[in-house]
């Protein structure tokens, strides 16, 4: 290839180029290590030229003459107003979206994916590839543009024409599930710097546990870049503040600080601190006061930040939303609707831009065009190092590629525990701690905690320590009172890996805290496990805000998740087989406060098919009645059974520990655990009956709880609402003589 | 009555007391009004004696005495002791609950409710009381104990013995509806310190609206203890954020510092700089370093705090958890479970505590006897300041006192507009607006806002100004874009007094980021009305992340809401009027992005019913089939039906814009709406089918949408999801030809 000297000289620039990155962070580590608690003012970089700025830009401004000797500013420019106008031209077309921010950030945007970041756009997948994450979303078409650029074959330039419509590959907001090159989904705001830290996690914890004093062999950065309304969002301040508590040295966030927001001014409700904020939550920040022409101060800030090994960045970037629109930039005006054909007229005239819509000027496309075969040499060279450190290292080599390829060892279901109705009875929360410390023994990529409620939700991984600033190879997360942050920085740890299995924990009902993220798990397509112990009124005194009533219901009705209630520890070890095996999904297992025994007929493989029959004394397939419980109201179901079989009656128990299971069965299968025919049926489950008239059907009856719940011992509470073995006999008496 | 001359006298010293302050923070304004950028370390306020400590303790302690003479430190400490006991003792009989908080933060509770706090105990909801949230409510025996001594009849000796019982006045978290003198439902962290800024607005908007130069008829404060867990949670920084744009200066929270969580040392997850993040969010901080036994610093920054009146304060306390237990204090321990019966013989023997369990030693009981007068006392000066006040300023007068206690206009309900058939399509959003810009001229109470996305969401009030910092008496509220304090801080309006009718407004999918803050509006009865936008796939381009699907059947299945979703200008008026004549129920209005037409049948009439036919050309209560639609899709049900009835059918077309107020229904009403000879049902909804068996049975069928959706102009998406009229014909014919 004529490129190939050019190329591997420019591989070994950058390999200076890092190289010396890292020496000078090191040689600065022993003062940066001992933050002082007073504050400084962010380090400011501006095109007044300052000592650190000119040391800086120098050295930025070396190293990419000698990346490419073609990018002079005139080029640069060219290159991010080709994104500018990609960006408006789309929107333009759709009639729909988000030009503001494209406009302002394609100079950090071009700076990225063009100087900075390695990456392979015919690998996406790429294991070593930097991480970039646009979290303020709406402004996808900087990343569609960007991603086109580079080579992605994703994005295509009918694609960008394609934006925003039926099947295209460049939806409304950024997709992971959609367009290879997205590393997640966006679009819900601070999801996506939560995402972030997710990442910049798993990469810190991988490279802590298999990198090697020889072979740095997991080693990329994360960048972000969000927004003000990403800034005000509760869950960015819960994710950065573990990012700062956790040192995130590889985290680097630009914030596109252009004080408009869809309602106007920044000014009428956002007018906090943010660099303190950030300095209080232990980050390194820097302010970059003009990122719309000022290239050199964006690469002297991200040097700076990659020298800050330590704690993560937040580079402040002060941009013009819109930049190059005469008539709408800086204004709110530009932040969701396209310009109009009279304004996007006025901008080509503005910025200089004679070309058509969707034109990528030659000496562009040539430009960019590197990254094909840079990428390609990037992976080539991560893929020998991966050789040698295999040859030295099998074992850590073997584990690393189970993370990253999520190759599960062949028997590891046998680690899975099983019960006989003799084993004592035991609350479901602690049967879910002996699977979860059965599967990290087997299971590499298993990592995760609770939302400061370890030692109620009982997630603690007894053979490892707490992945800690100093410890990261660790693997018990300790993510303070942040459940939202908690899921959403598992939703990064999922998609970082497809083998990695993170976990989560908290009180089923402050899943009200994290739905977002939960909603992004099930649409990003990110496998978290959710563990959410103290599932009902069963857990007693701390009463209505601490009980859960319709979050099952809730959580069946969201698609693509599946909701699990293991009544027992052979449906507690189904659960976690059923979660591990779907890595697309993510699992929710609903488990107890209270003990519940081990009845007889459950089983791992029945949790598969979602609900199945327990126990039958009936032989044609028709039973009087069927019974139908989940979770800990199986264990009154089954009582209800014994004594209505006593009085002569042919019962069915079903459990129906997940809906959506039991719907993916054949109409077979379904038939032979609810028979047409058996319409006298009764559900039993101390939550919301919302719902449950599909399963019972119109002649049947539900007992739950459709109020709120009390403050009461949980005896107490489960006598007082009727959730009770007298009930269900009641009620099986009742659609008995009526059907 | 003996007390009176010592009363009064206490009472002309608290009132030169307020004076001096108010006068004192007035000069000092133009100081404090000019914050510089650079952080300063927070005032602290410690044992050793500094300038501040000793000139604010002197005054303090000065007003201390003249407000009653026994305060000496003994009784004092005897009180606190008391507290903790109590405390103690009934999360020691209940054998649950959260002893830690209390024993830490009882000498900050006792200063505020014997020394600070302006109350009556017999009229707990006496309007111009000084309001305290306890956020870390898991703590609840603190205030329990606070109010037992202060004099409050819902707290009496036996209650605090049935503490965490079923029925009693003393469950495991605090809850308004349950007990009174508790001004809001905490337990979930976070929340309460958002319902606080919620109080705190709603007091200085009251107070910059009704007072007059001549008299300051609203003037109260708003105090707030939270813990590390609110800190952590995303929701606190939210409203913390908020606080200090709005400059809330009554707001004075005091965040028990004492580094200890559930999971144990707050240094596992939690290192950030608070007192430096609440700075930048533009707060005063005060730190008092301790908090145990360091009743004059209490005092003195209380004073502080009062004196800077531009700014809320956080008071850091550093407090020991368990304070007085001798193995279990400083330690998790002690935090969420009862001490056990040897360590609280220890802990009486350390604290020298010689008293059987729940006994609240004499001269505290006749220290604390005090406020009964006094609270007496408080309400009737206001009640004759008000009385002057009312002469003087009447229209004023009446408007407050709707406010105060919720008297509606006789006619309010003709305000709301009417729609024929003719009237154009609109967008329910857009009638909405309609709706909330004539009831604010009726409803004086009627305030809130957007979280970014007025113009959105459609929630301008045209006649008003935005409520800021100095404009408080104003009513268009800018939330930023932070869904989950909004919620809380309108539940925080809602309880502040009961003619505050709050609405907040967001898309619809971004419930999921409030959802806490909405349920607690259904537990504590707090009627916020919800402006939900953008409500289905309707919203079109946007894409997934931004299309609800499962939000309709997730409210649905939570209690006490009212999920409203109208399909066109009557029904958006009718929703409206639900929505103001349920105050004790949230209001979850569904609107769409997209025009609707004004359907032939919808009434505002209707909308009260829940469920209401619309159209019928059956004669026998039989239709041969029943179709049933909400909102955007109840004009598909039409545009069927009207193809169905040319083919000879006899159709019904049923509006079901409320399940929760069908429910309500009679059953004669419901057989006249959905007769139960009548099998053949076809609902549709655009979202998930989940819960619609209930309403079309088992031989109906449901159109929906049981997946995520899609990123397209609306119309493509509705086509391809067969959402459409079509669908509706062929389910139609099928469920005929079934039944």
């Amino acid at each position: 290839m004529a490129s190939s000297l050019h190329l591997s000289q420019a591989l070994l620039a950058r390999a200076v180029y890092l190289n010396s990155d890292r020496t000078s962070s090191l040689s600065s580590t022993s003062s940066l290590s001992f933050p002082s608690l007073k504050p400084k003012p962010a380090t400011s970089i501006s095109s007044t030229g300052s000592r650190r700025r000119t040391a800086s830009t120098t050295t930025v401004r070396a190293t990419a003459e000698t990346l490419d000797k073609t990018t002079e500013v005139s080029l640069v420019e060219k290159s991010v107003n080709t994104i500018r106008f990609l960006a408006i031209d789309a929107v333009e077309k759709a009639n729909s979206g988000h030009p503001g921010l494209p406009m302002g950030c394609a100079p950090m945007g071009h700076i990225l994916y063009d100087e900075i970041m390695r990456y392979n756009p015919k690998n996406p997948s790429w294991f070593n590839r930097d991480r970039f994450v646009l979290s303020a979303g709406h402004g996808c078409m900087l990343q569609y543009a960007l991603l086109h650029l580079a080579g992605y074959d994703s994005v295509k330039d009918e694609d960008l024409k394609q934006f925003r419509q039926w099947g295209s590959k460049t939806p409304g907001h950024p997709e992971n599930f959609e367009t290879y090159g997205i590393e997640v989904t966006t679009g819900p705001l601070g999801q996506g710097i939560a995402n972030g830290v997710g990442l910049a996690l798993a990469e810190k914890h991988l490279a802590a546990r298999f990198n090697k004093p020889d072979s740095e062999i997991v080693d990329h950065y994360t960048y972000v870049i969000l927004g003000d309304g990403c800034q005000m969002e509760g869950i960015s301040n819960e994710a950065c503040s573990l990012a700062g508590h956790w040192g995130l040295g590889k985290l680097i966030a630009f914030y596109d600080d252009n004080h408009i927001s869809i309602d106007g001014d920044t000014e009428i409700a956002f007018t906090e601190n943010v660099d303190q904020r950030f300095e209080a939550l232990g980050w390194h920040v820097i302010w970059v006061k003009n990122g719309n022409t000022g290239y050199d101060e964006i690469r002297a800030a991200i040097k700076e930040a990659k020298a800050v090994t330590d704690k993560p960045t937040l580079i402040k970037v002060t941009t013009t939303i819109g930049f190059g629109s005469p008539n709408k930039a800086n204004s709110y005006s530009v932040h969701g609707a396209a310009l109009g054909s009279k304004e996007v007229d006025a901008t080509r005239q503005n910025l200089g831009w004679p070309y058509e819509p969707f034109h990528v000027p030659e000496d562009v496309k040539k430009h960019w065009s590197r990254h094909t075969p840079e990428g390609a040499a990037h992976e080539a060279e991560w893929n020998a190092k991966f050789a040698e450190y295999e040859k030295k290292y099998k074992e850590e080599a073997a584990e690393l590629k189970a993370i990253i390829n999520r190759e599960l060892p062949a028997d590891w279901e046998k680690a899975l525990p099983t019960y006989t109705p003799e084993t004592p009875a035991d609350a479901t929360r602690n049967l879910s701690q002996a699977n979860l410390n059965a599967l990290a023994k087997v299971l590499p990529g298993l990592i995760g905690g609770s939302a400061d409620l370890a030692s109620s939700n009982m997630t603690l991984l007894k053979s490892f320590g707490d992945f800690q600033k100093a410890t990261p190879e660790e693997r018990n997360v300790r993510f303070g009172v942040r459940e939202h942050a908690m899921g959403a920085i598992c939703n990064g740890i999922a998609l970082h890996s497809p083998g990695f299995i993170p976990y989560c924990a908290t009180f089923f009902v402050f899943t009200d805290y994290m739905r977002a993220a939960i909603r992004i798990s099930a649409l990003c397509e990110a496998g978290v496990i959710y563990v959410m112990t103290h599932d009902s009124i069963g857990l007693g005194e701390d009463g209505p805000t601490h009980q859960p009533i319709e979050h099952l219901a809730s959580f069946r009705a969201m698609p693509n998740v599946l909701m699990l209630r293991p009544a027992d520890g052979n449906e507690t070890a189904g659960s976690y087989r059923v979660a591990v095996l779907n890595p697309k999904r993510p699992s929710i297992l609903a488990l107890s406060r209270q003990k519940l025994p081990n009845l007889p007929g459950t089983s791992i493989e029945g949790v598969e098919k979602g609900g199945y029959t327990i126990s039958d004394n009936s032989s044609n397939n028709e039973p009087n009645v069927i019974l139908i419980g989940t979770g800990s109201e199986l264990e009154i179901a089954a009582a209800a059974a014994d004594d209505l079989r006593k009085e002569g009656k042919t019962v069915r128990v079903v459990s129906f520990v997940s809906w959506e299971l039991f719907d993916d069965q054949s109409d077979e299968y379904k038939e032979s655990v609810l028979p047409a025919s058996v319409t006298a049926r009764v559900s039993i489950e101390a939550g919301s009956t919302f719902g449950w008239h599909k399963i019972v059907g119109s002649k049947g009856k539900t007992i739950g709880i459709d109020r709120f719940g009390a403050s009461a011992p949980a005896g107490k509470i489960y006598k007082e609402f009727g959730i009770t073995k007298e009930a269900v006999i009641s009620a099986a008496k009742e659609v008995s003589r009526n059907n």
